[in-house]
């Protein structure tokens, strides 16, 4: 197959519709970043890149602490008006009719409505450029209890947000099941 | 909504599901990555988080470059199967059929199935605990045409998988679209 060369890009799919919570001056702040993912699993540590102008980051530095806060499907509006709006002009929690919690750490806002949340104590911060990609523990999960099943997150309760940016940017949640992990590959044979 | 505490995890949705090759000792290997995401957008720079142990990273740490390639659904097997498998066991490119390719950087092995191949070279890695996380700039981004709408990637034909670990593990494909960004979340007002 013929392979057409695009230059340097961000072409990483599917990524994550995360709400990211700091307090800035005290007061609790969210933007949407589809930049985040696991970086470590023991101790487990986040990684968000959060653009160096962001109003959020500001919150970030002062604390040395952030959330991460997975919005359901039925929060796609508020997660794509706290990628719009500035926490510098409005204030999005009232915006958005968030209810904010906070957890052992004392300085990381998070969003009850979200059925999953984060919360990080920072543990590198590195400037990569546009970005600075900060890398935290997780201190605590906290789960909604209406999305657990037997004790267990369910992700079919959930429903988690992807963000798909090419051609046209828009939110979908997940669709057909392809497989089991680590069994469906078993299938293959040979190479041994 | 009662919020259940349950302890420091990994509980970022939805994940990608990504295969990261290296050449070790000269020869391509491929292995399975959830955990990864872009890093930084100027310039683009990509960050993977490789197991201490895994086979991989010996070639990474040789020769400093790594590729991201992205499989579509119809991959979903060999995905998985490089996940299982290791390649100080198994020839993972003969047991996948896998077509390998290289670009610029000449040692960073790309899968010529997979619609979206980047090829990265490191410019920071972080012992974190169990994992390295690795940060490359994306030197270049390879697509396949067939995978192009008009010049651009279009992501209801690459059919990206993301992984989803909890309950049970599992690979999905995108599901119905939930709204455009930057769009949808205007219905929101106030706050200003």
């Amino acid at each position: 197959m013929v392979k057409v060369q695009m230059g340097p890009g961000t072409s990483i799919y599917p990524m994550p519709t995360l709400l990211v919570g700091a307090n800035v001056d005290g007061k609790p702040n969210f933007m949407t970043v589809a930049w985040g993912n696991i970086a470590n699993a023991e101790p487990p540590m986040a990684a968000v890149a959060i653009r160096v102008k962001r109003y959020t980051r500001i919150g970030i530095e002062q604390n040395k602490t952030f959330s991460v806060n997975i919005p359901s499907a039925d929060l796609v509006k508020e997660a794509d008006y706290c990628g719009i709006v500035s926490g510098a002009k409005a204030d999005k929690v009232q915006a958005c009719h968030f209810t904010v919690f906070y957890g052992k750490l004392g300085t990381a806002p998070m969003i009850e409505q979200c059925p999953i949340n984060l919360e990080c104590s920072v543990l590198h911060s590195l400037e990569l450029g546009s970005h600075f990609l900060y890398i935290g523990r997780v201190e605590e999960v906290h789960v909604s209890s209406d999305y657990l099943t037997e004790g267990s997150i369910d992700l079919d309760k959930v429903k988690p947000l992807a963000f798909m940016a090419e051609p046209s940017q828009q939110y979908h949640t997940m669709g057909e099941l392809q497989g089991k992990a680590f069994r469906i590959g078993l299938e293959i044979k040979g190479g041994k």
